[in-house]
């Protein structure tokens, strides 16, 4: 059961009553429906519902964001997920160490020429 | 049913006949059983082959090394999965960008000593 006393996201597109022990409805509210279609469609809701039974009441919302996240990107994406995200962050990586390698040899040389 | 014969990881593991169009056969082999126990604890078997399904051929082995990937990382880290690499990486970048800012920035000082 919802904070406010209606059904959580899950439980209306369950089609279900909302027990008042609901483990989505602290994750799933009302007001953002998208959010429990994203993690139903690729994990199934009594995968979601296992993942988070399985966690620490004080990480469960943690885990709900994570899991959101990955089932949203693995809808818009449904060949690299968030794996697709992980690849450009390592190319932005590898472009920022290059300059920076890059800039480091100049200043080097700079430094000699000064030296010298 | 695999390439040499025998049934794939997800037939072994769910104890049935390999079919001859097993969607899983090319992507988890018998010699990997942990890359199928994974997928199909966080996604559950039958969404691993819709999502598969759902793709045309020539993209189905990236889809099932992500959806391998992020399964892996779940299953190491419940709480954050994969979200916890993203978040080391946006770390790695920042770090990367401050000393790259701090070094162009000393070259400049260089520069304009040299020029001076």
């Amino acid at each position: 059961m919802m904070p406010g006393g209606g059904r959580c996201a899950a439980c209306k597109y369950l089609r279900r009553r909302c027990p008042s022990d609901c483990i989505f409805s602290h994750y799933f509210p009302a007001n953002d429906p998208q959010r429990f279609v994203c993690v139903h469609k690729i994990y199934g809701a009594s995968n979601v519902a296992k993942m988070l039974q399985q966690l620490p009441a004080n990480l469960q919302a943690e885990a709900a964001d994570s899991l959101s996240f990955e089932a949203r990107h693995r809808v818009e994406d449904p060949v690299y997920g968030c794996v697709g995200i992980i690849h450009r962050l390592h190319e932005q990586i590898h472009n920022a160490e290059t300059q920076l390698a890059r800039t480091q040899a100049q200043l080097s040389v700079f430094i000699s020429t000064r030296i010298d």
